[in-house]
């Protein structure tokens, strides 16, 4: 079964892939196996993460990249990290909508990775989803935040190029600063420029990006960041930002970068699969009864832990 | 030195509740000791969150907020996210601004939190944060989001009660619902409510208001959520807002919900101790040479923690 599912992922199959998927994000140790087997075809697709802040229309900016990508006959994959309530469990706005406008397209595969009120866990999957992706030979995967309830951060480490999406009168543009996004985006674009203050909101972006350049404060070397005009729901502006996703997997290239930002992305999973499963090791029965002394505040977190360190020292060495 | 701390925490001495709050953050170990002398004080402030989208606020509510708080004697904390750049390292903006106007006044304690990148470290510091001042004696700890680049789950989690600050004509309100904010709210509050568009915007929140309702998706049994009007700016609708965060705290103590939450909290801060701790053991050198092979995609992050793991067990016990 496993072999199966791993052998239709390396040959792009759609169902193979979902299923894939849906066992990493259920953590179904198949989904570990499917990973093992087709790890040596990754590396090769361009993670392009998507983000900013809500209202933006970065759903609607990632569905005309998506278009615009067909048309040039690159197969894109779209990874939509869809925060669902951590109440009800359930994600509000599923991908049957999104599905339906390329249904009959086997070179666009999108999926929705649902919170369960778990941020570690979301950029988790999310990760094993690129992976997946880029085993079916997809050539940009696509990964598309909310802006608000997961970090914006994760989506920057993840990524190799992150495309902030802005838009004109959000109010104060200073917080797109205070959130870091500024020194994280590779390519910037301002959406919904046909509203009023647009060149208000323009003047303020490109005021920063000079800051930027002189604080010297890029990931990319020699890299100069563009400053997009789009109109995604009425299709306008694609073209510039494909031009300018294409024009930075170049750049990265150049640089030694592309494979670097891989690893590096490797190692944060490795990272956050250790943490789980240590945690996981430590929480047997002596461990929950520790955490119940937190709960009734018997006992402080920092005392809680050297417990709990020291129980797993004494079950890992039975004497 | 650490006992003189403590008893200056306890004291209430903002010196010394600055100075612990310093060495949590920057893990110095003192810091554990002082929470180890200062936690049998806490579990009585009653945490707030203040969060919404960039543009809706948030820090002149706060600043109101505080205002009413201390106009009713109550001792007020903040403490306020300001996710400053994971290049840089440095917030944009302090708290120097904002201490300003409350700097004579030792009823109000202000501190910012920068993230330096680390989602997982901002939610652990803000805790420990949130334990310093609770126990120098604030009735009230305000914890106040950008509404970027961290998640909100972590706020609602740490919280009594969150307070979701809205504004009119933010677009596609339906945003905030995808990022669950709407089931997470216990105090509604629309911002700048003399703006246009306030009466469509009121109108979308008392829908969602009311399918969360009839959905059973509140947190707080017998809350009836309130939908609050604000224009903080001028100081109007400071004494609503605090009359709610009030009258849920005395909601959350007739549930026995009060004293759950706050037990809950510690679990998960004891939780994400306890990670740092175990994968801070892991790396070794030995383990340091399994990432870098991830790194450079000669193993899978799955086959890498069971190799991580192995080694561990190796170390512990040494036959």
């Amino acid at each position: 079964m496993v072999e199966d599912i791993a052998t239709g992922v390396l040959n792009g199959a759609v169902a193979a892939g979902a299923r894939a998927i849906r066992w990493l994000d259920d953590r179904d140790p198949r989904g570990a196996a499917v990973v093992r087997r087709i790890f040596s075809a990754t590396g090769r697709a361009q993670i392009v993460g998507v983000t900013g802040p809500p209202g933006a229309g970065k759903s609607t900016v990632t569905d005309m990249l998506v278009a615009e990508m067909r048309r040039r006959r690159l197969r894109v994959g779209v990874v939509a990290i869809d925060p669902s309530s951590p109440f009800t469990g359930g994600a509000i706005l599923g991908d049957r909508v999104r599905m339906a406008r390329h249904a009959l397209d086997s070179g666009v595969f999108i999926r929705s990775l649902g919170t369960r009120g778990q941020a570690g866990g979301l950029s988790r999957s999310t990760h094993d989803a690129c992976l997946i992706l880029d085993a079916m030979g997809y050539d940009i995967v696509i990964v598309e935040t909310v802006g608000v309830g997961q970090d914006e951060i994760d989506v920057v480490n993840l990524a190799h190029t992150t495309i902030i999406v802005g838009v004109p009168g959000l109010g104060d543009e200073v917080q797109a600063v205070k959130a870091g996004l500024m020194e994280a985006g590779e390519i910037f674009v301002i959406n919904k420029a046909d509203r009023d203050g647009y060149e208000a909101t323009r003047r303020q972006y490109e005021l920063m990006l000079h800051l930027r350049e002189t604080s010297r404060m890029a990931r990319t070397d020699n890299w100069p960041v563009p400053l997009l005009r789009a109109v995604a729901s009425a299709g306008e502006g694609g073209a510039d930002i494909v031009d300018a996703i294409l024009a930075h997997r170049v750049a990265l290239d150049a640089a030694g970068a592309f494979a670097r930002r891989s690893g590096l992305r490797e190692r944060e999973q490795t990272l956050a699969l250790l943490r789980d499963r240590l945690v996981r090791r430590a929480l047997t029965t002596a461990g929950e009864t520790v955490l119940a002394e937190v709960e009734a505040r018997r006992i402080d977190p920092y005392s809680a832990v050297e417990k709990l360190l020291a129980h797993i020292d004494e079950e890992d060495c039975p004497s």
